[in-house]
């Protein structure tokens, strides 16, 4: 997979000037995780959000039957963040762990906050940022209250078209909230579907 | 029931100057619904999000089968917003309707944009409340995800104590992911279980 560095996320997306993207992008440590390892544990205080330069990381909380229910998923180039933890320094509620070996930013909130205080530019593009989280969010709800598991499971290619071969059937399927078996029929499915075609 | 003033939400949260206060309230428009005008259409452009001073708005959106699923309720003191209209200039994927007589605010965005540029506070809580609002929404997908629908009503209960008796039951279960009759069902077992004891 392709290296997704911070710097060019920000020099493309935020349009900041170099010195700005580069006085950012130093405050922030680099750390590597292996396949398997947790960036973040339920009950954990951390201050970070992460940014994805490379592998692949998974959000997600355990319910009381001991269930695993994925709530994203963070490719290169995805921001993934406890806000119970990152934003109200309280222990946090979901677990983060790597899926693939995964080179991680580690973004400290409040440097986030000074920025968007000295840089109106940067200022507006966290809002946006924020704004774009919420509406994914709202589509997601919206999307687990009313889609079947086939508009479900079209919805997930469109969000995560380069990671579907990278994740066994079953995270995808604690993902959109149906069985694996439900998955699998809609595959087949969908796949019955193109070969009439 | 009580009206809850933007001045005094802005004082009391957000713990703003006055004069700051009174230019950012002077700068929205107040506009009366009655229980079942439209706020905002699914398809129209608005650039507001509206904060409630008084009465009961629910967001919802209507599914390609014709069903109405609810994305929000929001009584007085609540925001409410469609971000695809308000913040990205794009046609509402929602509909938000007075379920009550409702004392609305209209908020721009751009306005927004302003106040935190120019005070840092402000832009210190608008940040706070956008995170709020984003833990708020990742809660409410790890719930649909995970929770049964006896789970779901008692955290109904919790997120809006106050609106159990002002809305109907039908629009209880759609905001909740489950049928009336499922909800009739954990609504008489709850009631059972705490005669029983």
């Amino acid at each position: 997979m392709n290296r997704f560095s911070f710097t060019e996320y920000l020099t493309s997306n935020a349009g900041l000037d170099a010195s700005l993207v580069s006085s950012l992008v130093s405050s922030c440590q680099t750390k590597q995780y292996k396949s398997g390892d947790y960036l973040l544990r339920e009950g954990e205080r951390s201050l970070h959000s992460f940014f994805i330069e490379k592998g692949l990381a998974k959000m997600y909380g355990i319910d009381s039957r001991g269930k695993e229910h994925i709530l994203q998923f963070a490719p290169e180039g995805w921001f993934v963040a406890d806000r119970e933890s990152a934003y109200f320094q309280k222990p946090a509620t979901c677990f983060i762990q790597a899926i693939e070996d995964t080179s991680v930013l580690l973004i400290d909130e409040a440097h986030i906050l000074e920025m968007a205080r000295a840089n109106p530019g940067f200022l507006e593009f966290n809002n946006k940022l924020l704004h774009n989280h919420i509406r994914h969010l709202n589509n997601r709800i919206y999307q687990l209250l009313s889609a079947t598991a086939e508009e479900r499971y079209l919805s997930f290619i469109k969000t995560y078209p380069d990671i579907l071969l990278r994740v066994p059937q079953i995270m995808v399927a604690s993902y959109l909230g149906i069985t694996p078996e439900s998955l699998s029929r809609v595959r087949k499915d969908l796949a019955g579907k193109h070969a009439a075609r």
